[in-house]
């Protein structure tokens, strides 16, 4: 499939991707985590269409139209792929669901080391083909204009939905799992963490030209829990990865959220970016780790609901924060909530662009 | 009131108080967040018997109850007095209530600058007599065999229950206030440091030995708005209160769930003791603050559904990071939950007092 990469149009905007390898950038790139979403009235009409969420990640054209309408609006500098983490638990028969305002549900449990036992062994490319295909058409129909992001959750992240059920407040059975039977959890953690790397090759295959792991709870471990049983596998999976596409290196952001304790250890994981949420001040994290990686982030979300003016000074103040070296990608700290109003996001995209001219030589 | 305090029985055990001072003990002192709780049967049946939640909490002779019930089970070296932290909103007027299985709510919420100008100016002490009573009935059948701990929530912690009306998970209406209303914002938070003083005062006077602040939302504002938003105001509130009582000092506990990026401030706030959440390695902690304060903590509560064995084994290891200086106060990094077996609290306890010893001279 690589072939076929070359058949795309050439990048026009590869600020991103500069940034990302922490190379000079006239303006700070910016995208947005969860930036096709429910705070736009076309996405929510999309989404009406489609039906349920899983058929709409399942749609391709759909997926692609979803993915396709913030970069109409806003001057985003990457798309992200449209889709769900928990895909791969569904291609392994764990039977995914959205309950109505109840979040992700899955149909069967993991509960005793046998039931990791029985996972089946699928092949994750050819079951989420749906998602690959879905690259491709998107990557087509961004015709250069920026950047394709493709992701995946991280295997600890993948397995605390497996074992709960679901999403939960304190992750008692994933816990109950991981401190009582570490040697099972060990070998899900791993099988999770091969078929993420089929995924996101995959991915990369059809046309993604950077990869983020979303390690959405990794910061609910205690630091060593952490480094056992989350990042670990993140390790592996970045050892793993097809690391050049279309002649450019395909760069890997890996976010943790709550991990703003561990920055060093994600640094030293082999990724080229780390993602920050709100509760790191950027300057510290560029202090401690800013000579090795990349940084994306990392204003809060509900920062969004506040005046142009604050939203504003707010981009100012990060951008301040990071200071003039190469290696920012803007981002909000977490994905962007569905109440936002959608003309706070342009000033947040053009706040970016605009007062960030003035720690770029480029 | 300080007369009274000089007719209750001298103090048989005091480990706890000497460890937040960071004076020698013979065994590190140990007690667990929400000790006295619906993990023990006995305690599911006061709780029937008074009512709902607040029934209990108002109700002295019970509240003592079950405040004393972790205590004939375990070698706990603290009582903490059963409360809510809700208590000082609901004395404003709020409408505290508890629905079946939803969490705290209250019937008023605070959504604009004008209803924090109408927060009605209550005499807290006298709205609240009914925990300073359950505090000198506590203290009275303690009978010096352990300190009692007082306590209550930060003013930013209280707020975003007032402005959300219960339990967040984005804490939408509360950042939005915070970001929208910065001066409203302080007002509310300076009445609400304003009452906590004189709670905690109120209760000190009436036989508390320490108290913590419970910053159980502190985590999720940025660094700065951390700084400006809860910090100053626990300072403001350790600034305000009696430090001394029985001729002894009355430590000060301070803990911010999801701080750990945040340790350096915070003890600096005047606090004696701070506690660590289990996202923390307390070796570092230690290494960061711990010649400035003492530090409470961190076994994930989780770790309560493990084997006896592995709890020893994290037990010891906690112990053996914090190392052999004084100045260690066991604990969870957060409340226990209520599914956990009673027989595994008394294994985490016994291994604390036995563990502990090779780390103390006294």
């Amino acid at each position: 499939m690589t072939e076929q990469n070359s058949n795309f149009a050439p990048l026009k905007n590869d600020r991103f991707l500069r940034a990302l390898l922490r190379q000079p950038v006239d303006r700070t790139p910016v995208w947005m985590m969860r930036q096709a979403g429910r705070y736009l009235p076309e996405y929510r009409a999309t989404r009406a269409q489609a039906g349920d969420f899983m058929s709409l990640c399942k749609n391709t054209e759909l997926a692609c139209e979803v993915t396709l309408q913030p970069l109409r609006r806003y001057a985003f500098d990457a798309a992200i792929l449209f889709s769900d983490i928990l895909t791969i638990p569904d291609a392994m028969g764990q039977g995914l669901y959205f309950a109505e305002g109840e979040g992700p549900k899955f149909k069967k449990v993991i509960r005793t080391p046998a039931d990791v036992e029985s996972l089946p062994d699928v092949s994750i490319p050819s079951e989420l083909s749906y998602v690959t295909d879905a690259v491709a058409l998107i990557r087509r129909e961004l015709n250069g204009s920026v950047p394709l992001i493709g992701f995946s959750g991280s295997p600890w992240t993948l397995a605390t939905y497996m074992i709960e059920g679901g999403g939960s407040k304190d992750f008692r059975h994933a816990k109950e799992f991981l401190y009582n039977h570490p040697e099972a959890m060990h070998l899900l953690l791993d099988k999770l963490a091969d078929a993420v790397i089929d995924y996101l090759n995959a991915q990369i295959a059809a046309g993604a030209q950077a990869v983020q792991i979303f390690d959405t709870w990794g910061g609910v471990l205690t630091p060593s829990a952490y480094r056992t049983f989350s990042l670990a596998y993140m390790q592996k999976i970045i050892g793993g990865l097809t690391r050049h596409s279309d002649g450019r290196e395909v760069p890997v952001i890996l976010f943790t959220k709550n991990g703003g304790q561990w920055l060093e250890s994600i640094a030293a994981s082999g990724c080229n970016a780390v993602g920050l949420d709100w509760t790191t001040d950027i300057a510290n994290a560029r202090e401690r780790i800013g000579a090795q990686v990349a940084l994306q982030g990392n204003m809060d979300p509900s920062m969004l609901y506040a005046s142009p003016e604050a939203i504003r000074a707010e981009v100012g103040s990060i951008l301040a924060g990071f200071g003039s070296n190469p290696g920012h990608v803007f981002n909000l700290g977490h994905g962007i909530t569905p109440a936002v109003n959608p003309d706070h996001v342009a000033v947040f995209v053009e706040s970016v662009h605009e007062l960030s001219a003035a720690y770029h030589d480029a």
